[in-house]
């Protein structure tokens, strides 16, 4: 891998988050949750935590941790004690009330002394649900809703240096894109290539690889089909779904490649594949509604025959998480709006023939649509 | 690395587990539910659905998958269609109706559909918070209990396959525990300490290394510090507590160590920590409450005039997951059955001094208690 990896970019470093940038947000998630309706927002660990506080523990567990968001009330953080110093250390802890409880004493009483009885909480969607059910038992006056729901896109318009963030990750993916096409695919198994991607991954700067999904032949005209012993022949298609995280955000990027020589119908299939990709990109800009980019590949796709095998949603958020709001999904009415980040991931999958995907993270700009991937899309022969 | 791994022992295969475990763990459930006055269970992706039915999807998202157990009606899970296929390759497969669902159309509509209006239902702990106010929004008769409060210990008793592979998973990391004492720690940084236990853990078999905690000094006296960038210098107080998992079962052990002096006051801390241990071992039997085992520990701290500096609970159980039942902590007044295996990891943290933990995975035999840890429990002096 040393020779393909050995002009790395100059590493960039982003300005650090400031307490002052997790106050703002805090700040803002109480005035949407008020505008909806709420009596305050309850977070558990994982990405709505760490996107309001900076805090992630180092494993989320059965131990109770939530965040408070209430209005008139400084943010009040239920933690362990045993990871009160870890909190404390957390970039956004300046401007946090933290309150910690010790093994062997209930946290749910403590809990509740900070929902007041009748009201109505958002809580967050990963939140474990023996946490919400023991709040409920300790309040039952107490109503809770999924904060996705009731306070939609929280996280979803990126600030400058979050999409500063993004396009350092989404550079990355696309060196590692790029490197991987001027390997050895035949004779190799898929899972063989899923460590070279989750290598130069790494080599480009990432943090942590998360996933690495390459499938080749049959196996890619499974969806989600997960890395495995398959030796790669002459012939094949190989898709490869891959990302992680740089600084904390995400990237998440999908080629697919032929082996040698490409099958008529592949050819075919990437050629639709790409139109939709490219037609639901300049369909991007604000005020168009989720659903509609999502219609705009499902149209391209339906036209060329191939309508059917088109059996996931267009495309998710990205930010702290990989797989976060806006969906474009149909259903889904809400409009973009500029420093929205989201994957368009158009794919036709043939049952036990071969599927073909791509993908590329797509912002939305007060104009338009910017990919924070820019990695050829071409069909690409690999050795 | 290479010297004091090259003799790495003969690996062993536990025996794989048939279609007839996840059936008969899958009816066992379903018994234990109705015993406790349940309708039937509710069992989201994490350790309870790998328990139960082998199946693991490769990252647990906003995409519903639940498995239902009802008694009467064969083990259903809802799964997106896009995860059928990975279903299906899941060993406890065969006994499982799988209902899929697609983009854009609404789960929670089939999920209550599958429950009685006006049941009662245990649901896992770690279940998203979403998902459960969804199902309620849609069937607001259904009530919901969580499953580790209502059917506690559901798999807290280990069968032979499954202590088998916890003794492997113990003596691999008992492997490591041995081998990282040769190595040297003055003048490195924490992580490498940390990088070191995770490549040994993976030389002796883990397929997982999932935490690797090494304190040095006075981060010692934090019981859950990450391993950072502090360098390790003579006189320090070392405590490293690390674990993975190997064949789908874990591993979890704390050893604290000295670089090249002992102060006097480590080794007299060492000493309790490791007779409350020891004590706590002792006491493990069948019909034993785990809140006693918890104060055996908790006495012989106390009695040494440390009692305050223990600042958590005596243990918590091991399996498929890391944290799970039985806790041994006050007012945990279940009792120990043969079968269970849990971590006995008394420790006395003295703020900004230094810390000592000791930490062993035992399990319950017919007349006491086994340790699945056995490398030694002295106090260390290393280079």
């Amino acid at each position: 891998m040393t020779a393909i990896t050995a002009q790395l970019p100059t590493p960039q470093v982003p300005t650090p988050f400031t307490a002052e940038d997790y106050r703002r947000r805090m700040n803002h998630a109480v005035d949407r949750a008020v505008e909806s309706g709420l009596d305050g927002l309850i977070i558990s660990p994982g990405p709505d935590l760490v996107w309001l506080t900076g805090y992630q523990p180092s494993a989320i567990t059965e131990r109770l941790t939530l965040l408070f968001l209430v209005p008139g009330l400084p943010p009040a953080l239920l933690v362990p004690a045993l990871e009160r110093r870890d909190v404390e250390a957390a970039p956004g802890a300046a401007c946090l009330e933290i309150i910690d409880w010790l093994d062997a004493t209930n946290p749910y009483q403590l809990a509740t002394m900070l929902l007041r009885p009748n009201g109505r909480f958002g809580i967050s969607d990963s939140a474990w649900s023996v946490h919400l059910l023991e709040m409920h038992g300790e309040s039952p006056t107490v109503r809770f809703c999924p904060l996705s729901l009731r306070v939609p896109m929280l996280r979803a318009v990126k600030d400058d240096n979050e999409l500063a963030r993004l396009a350092m990750a989404g550079a990355s993916a696309d060196e590692a894109a790029r490197a991987i096409l001027r390997l050895r695919f035949t004779g190799r198994r898929e899972r063989d290539i899923a460590a070279d991607l989750a290598e130069l991954l790494y080599d480009f700067g990432h943090e942590r690889a998360e996933f690495t999904m390459v499938a080749a032949g049959a196996n890619s005209a499974d969806p989600v089909h997960e890395a495995g012993d398959r030796v790669i022949r002459p012939g094949d298609t190989v898709l490869m779904d891959f990302g992680g995280t740089m600084h904390g955000y995400g990237s998440d990027m999908t080629r697919t490649v032929c082996v040698r020589r490409p099958d008529p119908e592949v050819v075919r299939v990437h050629e639709v594949v790409r139109s939709a990709q490219e037609a639901a990109f300049r369909a991007v800009r604000p005020g168009m509604r989720c659903e509609e980019i999502d219609g705009v590949a499902r149209a391209v796709i339906a036209e060329s025959g191939y309508g059917e095998y088109f059996v996931h949603h267009t495309g998710h958020g990205i930010g702290v998480s990989t797989h976060e709001q806006p969906y474009l999904v149909e259903g889904e009415r809400q409009s973009l709006q500029p420093g929205m980040c989201f994957s368009i991931e158009p794919g036709i999958y043939l049952p036990r023939r071969f599927g073909v995907r791509i993908e590329d993270i797509v912002t939305v700009t007060d104009t338009g649509g910017l990919r924070l991937n820019n990695a050829d899309r071409d069909l690409f022969v690999v050795e």
